[in-house]
């Protein structure tokens, strides 16, 4: 978090304040020793971050993958080295950038791909369970109370939260709690995902690729993540506020 | 818009709906027959926004930079030919791919390079006027009441609202107004845009490129957003509801 002076203009007139602002860092992410991307986002969890969107992006299927990865935060690198032969990474960087890459979209083909197998779990969820889970959340995001300027994601078993991160971008919350996931080698079958954020395509991809069976958001889905979850038979709440929720596929699942 | 039937459970119990969802599009922009990225948005104005991206990624200067641009609206395709000699989309090609690419970021390095340069702008706006072009601005998100699953941004004389566009990425909202302005060939320098999102480093150095000496949001900067405006004397404001603002910088403007 970072002060700064502005200059406060309301019905009583103008007064100098001190306001808190959320912080932003471009964050570089080296395969290899060659750079793959920068995402910009929040400066912390940076380590969860790069695990999570390499994870989320499908260049890596667990830690096993991964042979060593240093941050340094003073500088937002991530330097990544990947396991089997010397040559993984630059198999990978062929695959992507001819695929054309762009903002938000970068693994928009690899991902798609994704949605297309089935996610089989008989876990169920009580309704007021999750309206439960859903304040607790609420009441973690710390930053967006202080700042206004964040995204939150959480992971939970239906019973606790496990794992809580916060972040500028949607897509880098839900990422951060992936690859905290993919860390602690937890199996997501019977996990729920949580986030503040609006549902697109791209958030039900990432969730399917971690196989979890339900996600729920204070937020609005898309026409295509409701039509990607149908497909993939991915439980979908959004608008889950206070003890209200629309639950857009995989009704079954809530009880 | 799309309607879908959804379960809406709330304290009266369970019952089924139909909800109306927003729509998303995967926009693919073709430069010289070569795909350049693809950016999820929703799908209207997909020229202004294929235009808006371009020039705020400092790919066009103007419309007279365009030879031809063809936009397949069925299959969500923007075919782009640039004016100039037959290697200058190969040119462009090679410089952003070879200083690293990704989501939110793929120009990071080209816009960095934008925020140097001072904006220079008499233009002063009464804060009653910001107040009342906000409540303009709050009216017209249509979008965002009926869904909840949009941004808006806005380009205003300071008298009225010019333009006013919506998308499912606040990026894109900001790059269709863009886009608007460049087709019409308006001189930005007296120009405020207005928007419903987090003002982050890349949304100032969007407004930057324009050279509009006023960006004003109902929602937080972040640290470097404040950081990169002061360097370019921008007026920054966030908070922006009913009567009230945050003037982060640049306040001689605001009278």
């Amino acid at each position: 978090m970072a002060e700064f002076d502005a200059l406060r203009i309301d019905r009583d007139g103008k007064r100098n304040i001190k306001d808190i602002v959320t912080e932003e860092a471009p964050l570089t992410i080296y395969l290899g020793g060659k750079e793959l991307l920068t995402l910009l986002c929040s400066p912390d969890s940076l380590k969860e971050l790069s695990i999570g969107f390499l994870y989320s992006s499908g260049i890596i299927k667990s830690m096993a993958d991964i042979k060593d990865i240093a941050i340094d935060d003073k500088n937002w690198v991530s330097h990544v080295e990947l396991s089997g032969s010397d040559d993984s990474s630059e198999l990978i960087f062929k695959r992507l950038f001819t695929s054309g890459c762009g903002r938000g979209t970068l693994f928009y083909n690899a991902l798609d791909l994704a949605h297309k197998k089935i996610i089989k779990s008989d876990i169920t969820v009580l309704s007021d369970r999750i309206t439960a889970l859903m304040n607790t959340f609420q009441d973690k995001s710390v930053l967006f109370k202080e700042t206004g300027g964040v995204h939150s994601a959480a992971l939970s078993d239906g019973e606790r939260i496990l794992a809580f991160k916060e972040d500028i971008g949607r897509h880098n919350a839900v990422d951060k709690i992936i690859g905290d996931a993919v860390m602690k080698g937890l199996d997501m079958i019977n996990m729920i995902v949580l986030t503040s954020g609006r549902i697109s395509s791209e958030i039900v991809h990432k969730v399917a690729k971690m196989r979890s069976p339900v996600l729920i958001s204070r937020s609005a889905p898309t026409d295509q993540a409701v039509r990607a979850a149908r497909e993939i038979q991915l439980t979908l709440i959004g608008f889950a506020r206070g003890s209200r929720m629309n639950v857009y596929t995989g009704e079954e699942r809530i009880v």
